[in-house]
């Protein structure tokens, strides 16, 4: 029988799952690994706050920068989950004394991961993170165990449940994004503050440390270029749907010309692409490498049984004192790679136009597109239930193009009398 | 700068394969993990025969039991594929010579394979076989490394390429069960002989192995209930469409009782399940556990590029000196379970009576459910373009029900008079 000696900040939905987790589950420790797991120390903002498991048994520290210093403890688990405050003290620390850290805070390591991961490495201890990207999918596990031989191509996915939430639920009852946002904050999936959510800003944090295990490139947050969904209406994911497209947040990373592009945004799918098929509050990934056409995972994005789980997975990777490093790559094998520039891209793009209702409309917007050398492949206008004198929508399918001259074209189209409202442009994805 | 010494026994697609990536990816290992792949000897049936890899710098055995005598080999890679005979030698041998094995060999490992993880064992030497399952999906690797202190409560999955593109084939361009084969033969995807696809073995012996791994179980073929998809008639997936199912060869295993259960049988699955959408020739796998309600996986089942990706997964797992048990656990923790007895077991079933066309037909039918007291959930008669005189389909979607009830009772319909062919039942899945 072996021990593993840990200690927990943070006692919200995951560290009480950790905690009810290695309760349970300590007979199938035993039996499974040999491994018994012991709780040496405890600390949370309120330890009178009711929460799903007992905290009687363990030692409480009302400082968490003290559970650093506890002796002969193994592993730190940090789930308080700040920016970097007192959760990036309390990792610093802990590395220091020599305590390997597992962490759930995606946006601590997406912005100061370098400094962490360097300390880690110096102090010859691991600083896991499973639980940081798609909460109960191994993502992280299996960039770095199973297809790191790879040259990979390609990640994308959808890494926010709460985005994804939202659309799926636009979708499903023909809710405006507002409506389905206040559903989802009723239902405890969105914040009260959704920014962070809405805006892309998490997806982002996600998609960073996935680019450096996939790519090897330094971690930067600012290789990212971030669209929410806040702008999307519920007539562009009917028109989608028409098409046999669903708009989903997808974040996807990639090296392009020897650049690391890492783009968030709202993207039309193909409806038999399995990202299309990714309700709720699900998450999902898909890869490509030059061995694999592609490799998809889905499972629960959040929650804390699914999140513990992957805390307990990085608790057995320690506990295994497996030679495989934090990130994949020494800290120091790291690649600078510059930013690709998006407006370089080629994309096709879902347009919609929102016009007077006159003649003519169509045929002064096709030749702009025309005198650009853009290609359209579908147009549609005049759809169905059309009242007089209400503004008549015009979408158009791209073939691809480059984005910034699509955008020049588009401004220029913004301009015309005729034009009612800001022209909605969406990527199209051409995946499979 | 570490060297990885290995040897490969069989030079098909997949084996090909692992000598090209390794050429291929030369500066990629090096880069991405420090490591160099050295190939000391090479052995296959047929030196001279065309590959897609260039052969000649390798030395060449004529013998392949003469690769685990070779001095400084760490790793042999089998990939002839016996059921047992030389595989089983050649194993052996490397085994007992301090030589880690990484096989693709299935139908060896389901058989064999205890006696096999016992050598190893022994000589603290691994047997890697990601290889085996689901070719390019890194299952074994998500079992035993992410989600192997979870109570694993069921995986089910679609293991065999095969039968999936025939099943695909007949439901998109409605064919039969044999033209449908036909096509998968001429494109190379089923064999001459594809008994062992078609009648299930082959995705047994994978689910043997994954419910190993899962639940500890001793390896145990004998465990497996096995129904292939040669009875599968166009007729019963339109009519499973109809109701918003598709029918897939599913593998399914779990303790039951403190039995072990695993069943392959084709079974109806509801669309939006993510096993009903995976088409073509790609395997998927789903898992259940105590902390996720679902994690689903996607991708190549066969293939010489995405299976040679599982075969250089496991050599990394060896060079990185993994402490991971091959098994995940020690093969004298193996337990044994009995086999759960599958009459035992309650399901939804689906129901397919060909009778004759004559008056009271249905009234008799649906008498015998109530009294066996099977209750039925939706029934199907008289479908669109009927002729006068051509037997008449009914279609019944029970309620669950003990299985061996429903069989009892179906015995006894089969014996009226008016009822022309063998009844079809089917498993319906509850899952989601």
């Amino acid at each position: 029988m072996n021990f593993l000696n840990i200690c927990i900040a943070g006692l919200g939905n995951v560290g009480s799952n950790v905690v009810k987790t290695i309760n349970q589950n300590h007979e199938l420790l035993k039996n499974k690994a040999s491994l018994s797991i012991k709780i040496l120390g405890i600390s949370s903002r309120d330890r009178l706050k009711k929460r799903s498991c007992n905290i009687d048994s363990y030692k409480w520290y009302d400082n968490p920068l003290d559970l650093a210093d506890i002796q002969n403890c193994n592993v730190l688990i940090e789930l308080i989950g700040e920016d970097k405050g007192i959760s990036f003290e309390l990792i610093k620390r802990a590395l220091n004394n020599k305590i390997h850290v597992v962490t759930a805070n995606k946006s601590l390591l997406a912005k100061h991961g370098s400094e962490l991961f360097k300390i880690a490495e110096n102090n010859n201890v691991s600083l896991l993170y499973e639980a940081a990207v798609a909460g109960g999918i191994p993502i992280i596990k299996t960039i770095k165990n199973s297809i790191f031989l790879n040259n990979i191509l390609k990640i994308s996915g959808i890494l926010n449940g709460t985005t994804n939430y939202i659309l799926s639920k636009m979708e499903s009852e023909n809710l405006s994004f507002k409506k389905a946002l206040e559903d989802a904050q009723f239902k405890g999936y969105a914040e009260l503050d959704p920014t962070s959510d809405i805006e892309g800003f998490d997806a982002a944090n996600k998609l960073t440390i996935l680019s450096t295990i996939c790519f090897g490139s330094e971690i930067n947050f600012q290789n990212n270029e971030i669209t929410g969904i806040n702008k999307i209406q519920i007539d562009d994911i009917l028109y989608a749907k028409k098409f046999g497209y669903r708009i989903k947040l997808i974040s996807e990373a990639s090296i392009v010309d020897d650049k690391i592009s890492c783009i968030t945004e709202p993207k039309l799918i193909k409806m038999n692409n399995p990202l299309a098929n990714v309700n709720g509050v699900l998450n999902a990934v898909q890869i490509q490498t030059d061995q694999l056409e592609t490799l998809f995972l889905e499972g629960e994005g959040a929650g804390g049984k699914a999140t513990a789980s992957s805390v307990i997975s990085d608790l057995y990777e320690i506990f295994l004192n497996s030679n495989i490093l934090s990130l994949g790559y020494k800290v120091s094998n790291l690649r600078y790679f510059k930013k690709f520039d998006i407006s370089e891209s080629e994309n096709s793009f879902y347009i919609r136009i929102m016009t007077k209702d006159i003649a003519g409309v169509l045929s002064r917007i096709t030749s702009h597109f025309n005198e650009s050398n853009i290609s359209i492949e579908k147009i549609l206008q005049a759809p169905e239930n059309i009242s007089e004198n209400l503004p008549i929508p015009i979408i158009i399918f791209t073939h691809k193009v480059k984005r910034n001259l699509l955008i020049q074209t588009i401004d220029k189209i913004e301009n015309l009398d005729f034009v009612l409202d800001k022209i909605i442009i969406l990527n199209i994805d051409k995946n499979l």
